[in-house]
């Protein structure tokens, strides 16, 4: 962020009235946090903000302040449109237009610099992260839904201040947030802890049934247990996130049972694997620590499949 | 921490060579973390120190430096005897015999100020935290095993810096620690993150057969589950930190069937409940929101008593 363009943004929202705010689909809390970080920042200095998010608010962000004020579609002109948190102009949902970018912030490494000026700092844990220091150089108050926006999004990219990128700085601006009136323990706890009833009675056949070999590690979750537990999504439940924290296991391979007679895979592994390249055999994809296929197949027959390809993985690198 | 007593605590380590510090019986991260913090912090300057825990390091604190230096008993004498994380002289296990202790630093509202000096601030959210202040303002360098030590024991005791009692200095004094070499990311993984496979299996029956009645949630893990999934502990297997992120319940009850014929409950409730004064009445205790009993019986007959007790705590309250 050394090179910030701050005058080139302050002279941006010197100009406009109405302003347009985006993230992207399939919104996380980094998305939510900064969108409304920005967009809340942006009322209080008396711009008229239309905050868009293509795919909605997701439910456990709803109890954040001014999440009601946003919308899934564009309607209209503005003086200025801003993304946040998104790597490329797909990524808001193709609800953009022609409208071009005028402004893009983000934190993402892959950004294709499409606004015509860009805030990147691939350095920072979050897009919120940089929201916290740019507004308040840009004159913006951090008031106490800012702050709670914000801190919502740092806490949600970084799992709770626990992934490898984290810094003494993004600690240090989580202390700033909440003096400024975030209260840490209750947006940690809306935005990371809580799990519905039905998502962890899901996971208890799946774990009874969890099996090991060596240092790989694999469960199914079937449609029956699904129906057991009247969980109401074809996902995994966040039973990946489990099956991640269980100690002296390289690969982790969870199936589940779809109602299409598909079977959704997804490998999560320790550094040293690459996963994606299973994936990628599979017709799925994904990064070396975190890949996802969706197979056609019983649940029998894509195990053993999936199995014997992760399992030549897991012995090639064994023996390198 | 206003009235610290730096310069008698300065006085007292100035005419100590041999140290003997101590922390509690059933020893968490701050326990660890702090004994540590201060003996390692000790040794760098120069002090034969003795560090013990009557129960030993648990596992999941063994990566920490210096962790096999700690003994489970006291033997000869000492010029300084300090308690760190002991809110009462019988935390330590009893393993001091008639020596009395010189210094006491600790972090509990409850805290007997049984040392000669006692530098208790119960504003903090961790003794590793009171020391990662006071160790630099005595002159002892926080180097990296010390540095990592604390952060330890301050992950630990925030479970990942989300407890009530979080403040932004906690978080500032994270952010130092980290400066002086200690890497969050890995500390708060081995501290907070990791589960055995045994456990997680042994979650799996338990959670399949767990129940909701309005917003109370129960369910027991059985010997027999124990027995299926190798689990070798009698306790819960944290299976409790799971139960209390389950969102819209207000009060989790879990029991765990044990082979002297009876039943360990416990109880977890969100504020405005007191579930201590039902774990009172089956002859336990604890506090309003987390309390803990040892029922003979059945696990049937204690599952149907203690449910209808529990339940009736739920309705008062909702009344009220």
């Amino acid at each position: 962020m050394k090179d910030a363009p701050f005058s080139s943004i302050r002279g941006l929202l010197q100009n406009a009235q109405t302003v347009l705010v985006l993230s992207h689909i399939r919104p996380d809390g980094d998305a939510v946090g900064s969108l409304l970080g920005l967009g809340l920042a942006l009322q209080h200095a008396g711009k008229e903000v239309t905050m868009v998010l293509a795919d909605g608010v997701p439910s456990n962000f709803r109890h954040l302040t001014g999440s009601n004020q946003i919308v899934r579609r564009v309607n209209g002109n503005f003086d200025l449109t801003a993304t946040v948190d998104c790597s490329d102009i797909a990524r808001t949902g193709n609800v953009l237009g022609e409208r071009p970018v005028d402004l893009n912030i983000d934190h993402h490494i892959t950004n294709q610099n499409f606004g015509k000026v860009n805030l990147v700092d691939s350095a920072a844990v979050a897009t919120s992260a940089i929201l916290a220091e740019v507004l308040p150089a840009l004159g913006l108050p951090l008031n106490r839904p800012v702050a709670e926006a914000l801190l919502t999004g740092l806490v949600s990219d970084t799992i709770g201040f626990r992934t490898s990128n984290m810094t003494p700085d993004a600690l240090r601006i989580a202390a700033k947030l909440m003096e400024h009136g975030a209260n840490l323990p209750e947006l940690y706890h809306q935005a990371l802890v809580q799990r519905s009833y039905n998502a962890v009675r899901y996971w208890g056949q799946a774990l009874t049934r969890l099996q090991k070999k060596d240092r790989l590690i694999w469960t199914a979750l079937t449609l029956e247990d699904r129906r057991a537990a009247s969980y109401p999504g074809n996902d995994d439940a966040d039973l990946n996130h489990i099956l991640s924290t269980i100690e002296a296991v390289d690969i982790a391979v969870l199936f589940v049972e779809q109602n299409n007679g598909h079977v959704k895979v997804s490998w999560r592994a320790q550094p040293g694997y690459d996963v994606s390249q299973i994936a990628l055999k599979f017709g799925g994809g994904g990064h070396p620590a975190a890949s996802g296929a969706d197979i056609p197949g019983s649940l029998e027959t894509v195990q053993n499949q999936v199995l014997e390809a992760t399992w030549s993985v897991l012995t090639a690198n064994n023996g390198s």
